[in-house]
């Protein structure tokens, strides 16, 4: 399917499009997957399936450094041997993304904010469709701040808000407006959920506000710009609060508005950094980060190595 | 000024903030600059000042890779010489970004999208305030889609627009929205142009469209959802080229808006890597892509050694 069904009769070409929405793909031969640096041939289609068909997970999180210790963790927790003499690499081109294939685990940086996370969504996606891998579950592990959680929570969103408090995602097609609701899969979240208690975790469930800025739209006081005072600062948080949102981030509410566009199952799991009703400084030191940033990773190789074992 | 004022009586503890516009900064004795990974506290005021204050110039763009080698470029450019047994070497964190001062030029990238930017924008201005360093200026250097201009061209942004042809960022305050306009300083403009004349590289300058996402909202008819025809995609870019826009990326509008708030003067000179009235993909080898890139590096070069030498 895509662009390997136009001359050559395949096993796909019958088959619609599963996780992609897009009729003009099928008359592309090539597709320059622009960002991540791959591209998608139709002389190459069987390396593309061969390569990427078993691809059962996807995890994105904002740091290269972060998911590139995740990788390795990914390889070390479900047993994956590396062949003597090499080493796990980034696929494809670094200068944007950093990429990993860990067995069934794909794994990538997504930067920050809604615009960074949508460019490697779109471009993860038409691969593993490319690639026949239509059962992927795309999970995003972040850091964040909390609102009314001790610092160290792991929050699992179940939908991702906007600072009207609405749960959407605004997407420009075109001259025009799209609003997409921006809601996690409930299944991936009770799993996840079961994940965190089995590691032994704090965790909490509910709303997750995605913020196109750190700053002004997460009403923090300490921005090189910020023009309301504290008490407009914490009656924003009370209100957060009030709607069941636990954290504050800048890509929940994109993520789950694309993968529930597609069907694509979606979960987003991220720590909090500090709980925001009491400032807005990071201040943690460097040993208590690390440990933190851990705890994501920590319920995510647990649940994905359950789930693989459960098959 | 800034968290260095008030405990201890400073030069600057008199001035008012040039180019931050945040009364709640001057209570903060300490300022983790969480996402460049810098510190900046009361006590070491003085090695903010001392590293800082001579900055004259922040360049920013897309990629770590490419902003690297720009930033060795200025270091040959400007003579800028390397002792002995060293080599240039990024400053902060390079988790997120990948900053690197080079004689009076601050050298980042910047990461995909307008949020991301946003960052990094908000972060750099708190630091060379801190440093006292008031006269920098700040200008992206990208890669973005033509409108009716040769691959190639280096385009120089009057305005910002966003996809409904207005000049203005919308940024989310607290849970209300401010429209800010998203205006290049013509003066810094003007000097570029005579820096792109000089060179002898083709330009052009127009309004650039600055989307959210690279494919819908840019009308691309291969991303992972397209729900238009070829002909809504041609309509609307013939629309953009009607209105005066000249190229599409995803971050202008919100750094000329960043930028124009706080009376900082700004330019965004991106080359085209093609021209989208013809096509969405971008098929160019790797050696055309790079000799493009190096386009407004060109420009930009001319342009520093040009402000630096009239000094």
């Amino acid at each position: 399917m895509g662009p390997y069904m136009d001359t050559v009769a395949t096993d796909f070409s019958a088959a619609p499009q599963v996780h992609v929405r897009n009729s003009h793909i099928s008359e592309m031969n090539l597709d320059v997957l622009f960002h991540i640096g791959l591209t998608c041939s139709l002389e190459k289609r069987q390396e593309v399936v061969n390569t990427f068909n078993d691809v059962k997970f996807f995890i994105t999180g904002g740091s290269a450094e972060r998911m590139t210790n995740f990788a390795h963790s990914v390889a070390m927790v479900l047993g994956i041997t590396t062949p003597y003499g090499y080493a796990l690499s980034p696929i494809g081109s670094t200068s944007r993304y950093t990429l990993y294939k860990v067995g069934p685990v794909l794994v990538a940086n997504h930067g920050i904010g809604i615009p960074s996370i949508s460019t490697l969504l779109h471009e993860v996606t038409k691969l593993l469709e490319y690639a026949g891998a239509h059962d992927a579950t795309y999970i995003r592990m972040g850091t964040s701040g909390g609102i009314g959680v001790d610092p160290g929570t792991v929050v699992i969103t179940s939908e991702g808000v906007n600072n009207k408090m609405e749960s959407v995602d605004e997407v420009a097609v075109l001259g025009s407006t799209e609003l997409r609701p921006s809601i996690c899969s409930p299944k991936v979240r009770d799993e996840i959920i079961i994940a965190a208690e089995e590691v032994g975790l704090p965790y909490a469930v509910g709303k997750t506000l995605s913020c196109n800025d750190f700053y002004e739209g997460q009403g923090r006081l300490d921005g090189a710009i910020c023009e309301y005072t504290l008490e407009n600062k914490m009656a924003f948080l009370q209100k957060l609060a009030g709607a069941g949102v636990r954290n504050i981030e800048m890509e929940a509410r994109g993520m789950a508005a694309f993968c529930h566009k597609l069907h694509i199952p979606v979960a987003v799991v991220c720590v909090t950094l500090l709980n925001r009703l009491n400032g807005d400084q990071v201040l943690l030191s460097h040993e208590a980060l690390q440990e933190f940033e851990m705890r994501p990773a920590a319920v995510l190789l647990h649940y994905i190595k359950a789930k693989l074992s459960a098959v």
